[in-house]
C-alpha cells in the first residue's frame, strides 16, 4: 500500500497566508502543524514512510524538505507543472509500478482536514482491500451533512461490502458542483456522497483505465515509463507535461469508468476551500470568535482573527475575516470569503508581486 | 494679538496611530500636514509666529520642535502635566502678561479641523476687537448643522455687533454634551451654537475673571508671576500643577462669568474626536470609500482605510474603519469608534506597553 499526496495545489483563497512560494498545504492553519503535515500524520499508523511519495513541482520541493526533512529523492514525483490531478496520477502510478508491479496505490490531496482518523485509516484499509480484490477504482464519499455547494457528489447503487459499519457501493454516478436547490435534492435523496477526492487503486488499474479514456495521456506515460531513472527522463517529462491537457481524474476517468466503487463515511472531513470553512473548523469562544496569534476583540462576534506578528483589534464588528500575515492585511466579511479569488486576480493583474 | 495653542492633549481615540508618545495633534490625519501644523498654518496671516505659544508637557516637546524646528523657547510654555484647560490657560496669560500687559490671548485647541479659513480669521479679529474693547470673554461658537451630542452648546442672547455677516452676541447659558432629543430641541431652537473651546480674551481680562471664581488657583498663578525667570520657577510649577484641582476653563470660568459673549460662525469646523468623524471628512470614492496609504477595497462600502506600510485589503465589507500603524491594527465598525477609548483603556489594565 502506496499513498500518493497530491501536493501541487496553489490555494489563493488563504491569502495573504497562501503567497505564490507559500501555498495553502504548507501553511499550519489548525495547530502547529502544516495541512500536509497532518495528511501525513493521518496515514503513517498504516503506510510505512518510504511508501509515501509527493507530488508537487520544483518550487515546492524546498517547502516539501523543509517539513519534511526525512525525505528522500524516492519520496518525490517532480511536475514541471500542474496539469490537474490525471497527469500527477498518471505520472505517480508509473512511478510505483516501476517499484512494485502490485503496488496499490492511495491518492489523496495534501490540504484536506479528517477529524475522525481511526474511521479514515479504517476506510483506506477497506479500499485497499476491494482495489486489490475486484480491479476497481475506489473513491471515498462523504456522508453530506449540509446542501454544500461547494463539492462535488457521487451517486451510490447497491452495496456491495461492510465492514464495521463502513460500506461500500457501487457507484451509479458524478454530479458536478450543484446549485442550492439541486443540493438540497441531492441530501434529501440519501444516495449522494460529497466527492472527497480521494482515491484507491492499484497502479495497474488506473493506468489501464488512462488506456481506455485518455490514450494519448497513455501513450506519453508509457514513453517515460521507457525512460525512468535515465538522463532523458527530465526532457521527456518535460515534452509530456507541455503536450498534455489539463483535466481532472473525476472528469478524465472516473466519471467514464465502469468498475467504479465508493466507501461511504462519515469522517469530519472538509477541504477546506477558503477562510469562512477554516473559521466553522476552529474552536470559538462564547461570543463565537477564533482568534489565532496577537488577536484582541471588543464587542465583537462571529469573527475569525489570524496574526503571525503585529496586533489586531476588532472593535464592535460581526463576522468578519480578518488575517494578518507578512505584508498584507485581510478584512473579509465571512459571506465574501470566496471572493479572496478576485482580490488575488488583482493584485496579479497589476503586477503587485510584493502580495502575491 | 497672541495665540496660545493647547497641545497637550492625549487622544485615545485615534488609536492605533495616536499613541501615549505622539497623540492626535501631532498626526497627519487629513494630507500632509500633522493637525497642529494645520492650526499654526491657519493663524499665520493674522498673528506673527513670535506671538504663537504652545502649552503642553515636556514629554511631547521634542515632537513640537520636530514638527516646527523655527520655534524658541519663547514660544513654549510647558505644564509639567496636564490639569485641563483652565489651568493652561491661567499659566499662559500669566507669561503672556510678563511680555505684554495689553496681550490680547487667543486660545486654540492644537486638534481641530476648520475648512472656512477666511471666515475663522476674520471671526478671531472681530474677536480680538470686542474683546480689547468690553473686557469681556469671547468664545467662538458653531453653527449647528445636526443634532450632535458629541459637543456642548452655547445659547446666545441678543447680538450685540456684526461685522462682514459674522455676528457677536451676548451668551444666556452653557449647556453639556446633551443627550439626543435635547440635541434636536437644540437645533430646532435656533439661538443654540456649538462651543468650540476657542476663545479670545485679554490675558489680563481672564486672569481676573480666575481671580473671581477660581481663586487658589489665582493665588497659585499670582505666585508663579512673581519668579517666572528665576531658577525658582520649576520647582513652584510643579508644586502649582500637583496641587490645583484638573478644571475646564468651561466650567471653571465661562459658565459663571458675566461678560461673555459668541461669535456665531459656520466654519466647516469639527473638533476630529474620532475615527468616524475623520470619515466623514475624508474625500470618499463613488463607493463611499476613503482610502490613505495602502489599501485597497473589493465590493466594500462606506469604509476608512488608512495603512503607513502593509497592504490593507478590504473584501465584501461595509461602514468599517480600518487603522494599521506601526504594530498595530485596527478593525471598527463606523458605530463603535468612540469604544476605542475602550480598548485603549484595556491595553493599559493589562500593561500591553508595546501597543500603547
Amino acid at each position: 500500500m502506496y499513498a500518493v499526496i497530491m501536493a501541487g495545489g496553489t490555494g489563493t483563497r488563504f491569502w495573504p497566508r497562501s503567497r505564490e512560494r507559500k501555498p495553502k498545504q504548507f501553511l499550519a492553519i489548525f495547530g502547529n502543524k502544516t495541512l500536509i503535515q497532518l495528511t501525513v500524520d493521518r496515514i503513517r499508523p498504516i503506510i510505512p514512510d518510504q511508501n509515501i511519495l509527493f507530488v508537487l513541482n520544483p518550487q515546492q520541493k524546498p517547502l516539501l524538505l523543509e517539513q519534511f526533512p526525512q525525505l528522500t529523492e524516492e519520496n518525490i514525483i517532480l511536475e514541471p507543472f500542474g496539469k490537474n490531478t490525471a497527469p500527477a496520477i498518471g505520472l505517480a502510478a508509473v512511478h510505483l509500478l516501476a517499484r512494485d508491479e502490485n503496488a496499490v496505490m492511495v491518492a489523496l490531496p495534501a490540504d484536506h482536514i479528517i477529524l475522525k482518523e481511526q474511521v479514515f485509516r479504517k476506510a483506506l484499509q477497506i479500499g485497499a482491500k476491494i482495489a486489490g480484490e475486484h480491479d476497481g477504482l475506489i473513491t471515498i464519499g462523504i456522508t453530506p451533512d449540509r446542501p454544500a455547494t461547494g463539492y462535488g457528489y457521487i451517486q451510490h447503487n447497491e452495496k456491495i461490502y461492510e465492514e464495521d459499519g463502513i460500506p461500500v457501493h457501487k457507484v451509479k454516478t458524478f454530479a458536478e458542483k450543484p446549485n442550492y436547490e439541486t443540493a438540497v435534492r441531492f441530501l434529501r435523496s440519501g444516495d449522494f456522497l460529497w466527492n472527497s477526492g480521494m482515491f484507491i487503486w492499484r497502479a495497474s488499474v488506473i493506468l489501464d483505465e488512462i488506456r481506455k479514456y485518455l490514450p494519448e495521456m497513455y501513450t506519453g506515460l508509457m514513453q517515460l515509463r521507457e525512460v525512468i531513472g535515465t538522463d532523458r527522463y527530465a526532457a521527456e517529462l518535460e515534452t509530456f507535461y507541455r503536450q498534455i491537457r489539463s483535466i481532472s481524474i473525476d472528469y478524465g476517468v472516473m466519471e467514464k469508468a465502469q468498475k467504479v466503487f465508493v466507501i461511504k463515511c462519515d469522517l469530519g472531513w472538509s477541504d477546506v476551500g477558503s477562510w469562512d470553512e477554516v473559521y466553522k473548523l476552529s474552536d470559538k469562544d462564547k461570543q463565537g470568535n477564533a482568534i489565532t496569534g496577537n488577536g484582541l476583540v471588543l464587542k465583537s462576534k462571529n469573527c475569525y482573527v489570524f496574526s503571525e506578528d503585529d496586533l489586531v483589534a476588532l472593535v464592535g464588528v460581526e463576522n468578519l475575516i480578518v488575517v494578518k500575515s507578512d505584508n498584507a492585511i485581510l478584512v473579509c466579511s465571512q459571506e465574501h470569503a470566496q471572493d479572496i479569488r478576485e482580490l488575488v486576480d488583482y493584485l496579479k493583474r497589476k503586477n503587485m508581486q510584493d502580495y502575491l
